[in-house]
């Protein structure tokens, strides 16, 4: 039995016929029902080669097979086909459902860097571990399941950030997850929160998501933004000191980094208020520059994000079954398999799209 | 009246008389007793500019005036020769104190960097804030009395890491502010502390001052000895994960950055375990270079210090005064005034001292 599947293999994508991948023990074989395109999947296939190079140097693991056809996709919401051996079969065939990108094997393996024993979302068929199933609710459509996971990187970069309730967020890009990070501290009730990027449709989309304030940072600077919300009403709660600023009194302000590019923090750390907390959840795959001096006499706090857990995982779908973190706006086309190259092409330009979901 | 004193001026150091300061309202005048030389001291005459430039860039502050004589010396301990009008005259004639280098002027001075009428401590007069001054005991030489000021910005770096009773801390670079560190981890408990330096004689410095494991990182990782003592002995209560390392079960690093030069960072972030935080308390005045994926991936903390409050400054001296704070050894010794020039020139040896005390 083979299967339709997107293969990465040398630098670019690829539609291929695949084996049916077979579950192991504790493991169920699913039909994708739908599967979201991620940044780091535009990485992947544009800079494998550098992906693999960092995780190997920084963390000793090997991501992926560079030697193999790859099938991507870590985002996705799929129906239960068949239960593999000592399954306890708590899922049902037929209940859809989603799961954080891992197998829990004796040697885990993330899904969505996989081979073709282990696909990815970008296929027809895949292999799941049943103690990482979560069933998605009849009321929540296929497309907006996959979302847990984005939002689950969201909710993870807001966690790093350690938020108060005063703190006043300022959103640097308003790509996917700049977008999530604005749904997820729109829904904990912080604010007013401030957003910043280039592109109109990018802007548009960070209104409709929470932010309180959208600028294009070509003519206002967000900065300036934070500094006209977040003056303190009361000095006496929120007066700080450094040395360098002993006279500053306002909310504290947090401000994720979400864009990823060489200079990026740089540009922030130039304009971030004294006292700021910056969480970068962009992935700069690139040396970076940046002059300390700026980073110190401000007493800046940097805390880098990645991913998620699992709880966070499960408590970032949980909000989505519930309907607190109304995310529908994020995704702005469907694509079948045959579309994920021309789908990778248009992700390119902010003005198009968001997030694209393949429904193979 | 005039007074020696050593200035900074065109880039360099020289001998000049200068009149006695005028103490204004609620000021005294001091005669200094003893007055530390400090890194930032060392920077100020040989990157004077940069650090000029670097303040008005970051801050939008005049640091000091390039063409004017400017007097240094934040690190002093004084005794109190006259009350200005206004005084309370709550520290008498006579008294020995410190104070925290500032001036509580409607327009604040640090001193320090400030000109002929408000002269840091390489001078033998200065004038203070009379509700800055804090009386030293008898028991305690003035030269330990001015160890209050780097030891302030060691346990202002201390409290930025916001340490735990579980962590095991790692401190990169035992010059003064590196020893001070250590002093000040010694005294609230936390370790082993594990310290690397290049010198020698530094290294035997870190062991007297509280160091547990004293490494030369050309011979020894400081990132393994870490390993080698910080293995949990408990997986269920520090067991930790990140995507990109999954199993991870080790006591909490915290890093202090006491070196300050391009490229540390950098090391840091290769050497430093997943979920390391960073404190930052070296000062780098040039451009600085990084790969943001090792920071990424091990989902690291910096956190940036400078300096400290003025209860912090309280604090480290009322450690010193009781005894809890065990720091002589940092003094390795004495000049004059007229031999500032020469100890200036000494203290770029690491081999040779780590804080010169100035007795005008």
């Amino acid at each position: 039995m083979t299967m339709r599947a997107v293969v990465m293999q040398g630098g670019g994508l690829a539609m291929a016929d695949a084996p049916i991948p077979q579950p192991g023990s504790g493991e169920v074989l699913v039909k994708t029902l739908a599967c979201g395109i991620c940044g780091s999947d535009l990485h992947c296939v544009a800079h494998g080669g550098k992906l693999l190079a960092s995780a190997r140097e920084v963390a000793g693991i090997e991501l992926f097979d560079p030697s193999k056809p790859v099938v991507l996709g870590h985002e996705f919401c799929a129906e239960v086909v068949e239960h593999g051996p000592g399954s306890r079969g708590a899922q049902k065939v037929g209940t859809r459902v989603v799961s954080a990108p891992f197998l829990l094997r004796p040697q885990p393996v993330t899904l969505g860097f996989g081979g073709l024993d282990t696909p990815g979302g970008f296929a027809e068929y895949m292999v799941l571990s049943e103690d990482l199933l979560m069933p998605v609710p009849d009321d929540v459509p296929s497309d907006m399941a996959t979302l847990a996971e984005p939002l689950a990187v969201a909710l993870h970069a807001v966690n790093r950030g350690g938020l108060g309730s005063d703190d006043v967020p300022i959103v640097i890009g308003c790509g996917p997850i700049g977008l999530a990070v604005i749904a997820v501290l729109k829904m904990r009730g912080v604010g007013p929160i401030v957003a910043a990027d280039f592109s109109p449709s990018r802007r548009a989309m960070a209104a409709a998501l929470g932010a309180d304030i959208v600028v294009d940072p070509r003519e206002t600077s967000p900065y300036d933004s934070w500094r006209s919300v977040a003056a303190a009403p009361d000095p006496t709660r929120f007066g700080r000191q450094t040395p360098m600023f002993p006279a500053f009194s306002f909310r504290p302000s947090i401000i994720f980094e979400c864009v990823g590019v060489p200079g990026i923090i740089q540009k922030i750390l130039a304009g971030a208020p004294p006292c700021s907390k910056i969480v970068v959840a962009g992935l700069c795959m690139e040396l970076d520059t940046f002059y300390p001096t700026f980073a110190i006499m401000k007493e800046v706090d940097l805390a880098f994000s990645i991913a998620y857990t699992i709880e966070e995982f499960a408590e970032a779908f949980s909000h989505i079954v519930s309907g607190r973190l109304q995310v529908g706006a994020l995704i702005t086309s469907h694509v079948g398999l045959d579309g994920v190259p021309d789908a990778f092409a248009r992700l390119a330009d902010p003005e198009r799209d968001a997030k694209i979901i393949i429904v193979p």
